[in-house]
């Protein structure tokens, strides 16, 4: 049995009616929050994530402060490669880099998978847990693998992805290599969050907009898709800028399917199978005031209740359609989760 | 009567049957050439636009390599700006900086208008004429008034342009003097050119794939219909990341419509009111080898072949679905022009 009890986002998930509109907010545990730089003064991102103490009061420092309907698990897309023994760190200001990038069938040989626990997330999850309400849901969450091939191409952050494309299409084999040994590392972190009792998980594809649809089928869906197959609680799946994708995304398989803040959510329910959407305020509009952030939470709302009238979707988890921006003022998320408990 | 007789690209931008499939490619001129960077050295971006034999030589060196069926004019995004005042500097890896931000009334109301000629331009177009054969076309180009000022608002280059929409929802009506201010400079730049004799003109609207098709609707489309209006020679239109705003930006009046390299080509014919579509062959391909150049040529052939058939579109004009990569090998891209020769 479930640790909750009618927990607004998971009756939403489902397709239940929830008790009042389910509100997260992708980064809600971040750089937006004068608590979290306190708690991370001196700590890199990624050792922060291994403390399982740290972790625990990251993760909960925006349910507290914001009285939002979720905890998303403060983690790092690349942690899995990490906790696996890639040498990788995140540069403040940059991102992901890595000590070797990963670009010939003997790199994708030699690189290392996670075959062990993680106890500091184990005991992490435990903590956030005994904290949460019964109301209140933990997301977990991992990386897609597209998203991680590109890091472990690139070396880093790109803005083109011009090395991940050119060995997809250059060198489809020492691909689908990359990606087959990176999916047993995502899913057993996968597992270790399931395990220590996460209620819903999360893929992000963060770079997956960046892909045409035809190498998105080619090159990524599979292993999207099999990762996905491996669990049995609420799943939501998100990438940024993936209009042209979220047909093809939606075959990989999950409950929820994120919107990007680019695509109205009528149109996005046309073009999904999710049951199921979760989205998507411009990030931007934080800075725009509480009445512009009420015009825009009612014109989402009537775009969903449109899609729900269509009988397009059955429900609806409201987020951001993209990160929370670090230079966010914390005030202005909390009237924004508040507008969305009035509004949504 | 035009200097042209029967250019590839012009006839294909009118709906007639061209010669040849006509191909450029947005930042062909720049730094994948190394006799761009020859001639460029030590001189700044900005000043390399005020002197014609100068910008004449870096508009050339790529027809003359890669034998494409058009110029494009060097020039700049923000360099009406220069033109008129505004202190504006291009930061190498960062791109265009402004001294100061423009965020009020009164910003606006002080930001200088261009209201001269632009004699040094007009004489780099002359030169650049003079070389071209008459089945080569010059395109000019300006950038459209969202994407500047997104560069004034935020002071520079912006990954999410948060002060630009704070200001377009929170103070409607100076983000409307805004873009009020910004069209003629941008119409009388474009005067300068279509006077000095280009053959065709592109609209460049390098951020609009941050907005959503209703603030593109309400803040930018009637902008940039009064500048494209104002034309009588071939427009092309083009953003990245447009996929949802390729209706909207039809609305503003183009014969050609550039087309992202997410959104295949039929699927934008079905979108666009253009008879005419630019693209879109994904930049990134050209680091992955002629083998693959060809297989995705032949693919967005099809996908124009399809459109045609349908009888949503008249014509293609072959491009990047984005521009150059800086990194490009220089013998990559005239061996991709020659595939899209024979191939397209």
């Amino acid at each position: 049995m479930s640790r909750l009890n009618r927990a607004p986002l998971i009756d939403a998930a489902l397709g239940r009616t929830p008790s009042r509109p389910p509100v997260w907010f992708m980064r809600q545990a971040g750089r937006s929050l004068p608590e979290y730089r306190a708690a991370r003064e001196g700590i890199s991102m990624l050792d922060s994530c291994f403390m399982p103490e740290l972790l625990a009061e990251i993760t909960l420092q925006p349910v507290r402060r914001h009285d939002v309907d979720a905890a998303i698990l403060f983690s790092d897309i690349v942690f899995p490669l990490k906790a696996a023994g890639v040498k990788v760190d995140i540069v403040p200001g940059r991102g992901p880099v890595m000590e070797q990038a990963v670009r010939s069938r003997e790199d994708v040989g030699k690189l290392p998978l996670l075959e062990t626990d993680v106890p500091e997330v184990t005991e992490g999850i435990a903590r956030i847990l005994a904290e949460l309400s019964e109301t209140q849901a933990l997301i977990g969450f991992v990386g897609a693998p597209f998203t991680l091939a590109s890091y472990l191409i690139e070396g880093g952050p790109s803005k083109n992805h011009e090395r991940t494309k050119a060995l997809m299409h250059a060198e489809p084999e020492t691909w689908h290599m990359l990606m087959r040994r990176l999916v047993p590392t995502i899913t057993r972190f996968l597992q270790v969050q399931v395990d220590a009792g996460i209620d819903a998980m999360q893929l992000f594809d963060s770079w997956a907009g960046y892909l045409n649809e035809r190498d998105y089928r080619e090159f990524v869906l599979p292993y999207s898709r099999e990762i996905l197959a491996g669990v049995n609680i609420p799943r939501i799946h998100f990438g940024v800028g993936t209009g042209e994708l979220l047909p093809a995304m939606s075959e990989a398989g999950s409950e929820v399917m994120g919107v990007d803040y680019r695509v109205p959510m009528d149109a996005a329910a046309e073009r999904v199978g999710a049951r199921v959407l979760q989205g998507n305020l411009d990030p931007a509009m934080l800075f725009a005031g509480d009445a512009a952030v009420r015009q825009a939470v009612r014109t989402i709302r009537g775009e969903v209740d449109r899609a729900r009238e269509r009988g397009d979707i059955d429900g609806h988890i409201w987020n951001l359609g993209h990160g929370v921006l670090p230079t966010t003022d914390a005030e202005a998320i909390t009237r924004a989760v508040s507008i969305i408990h009035e509004e949504g």
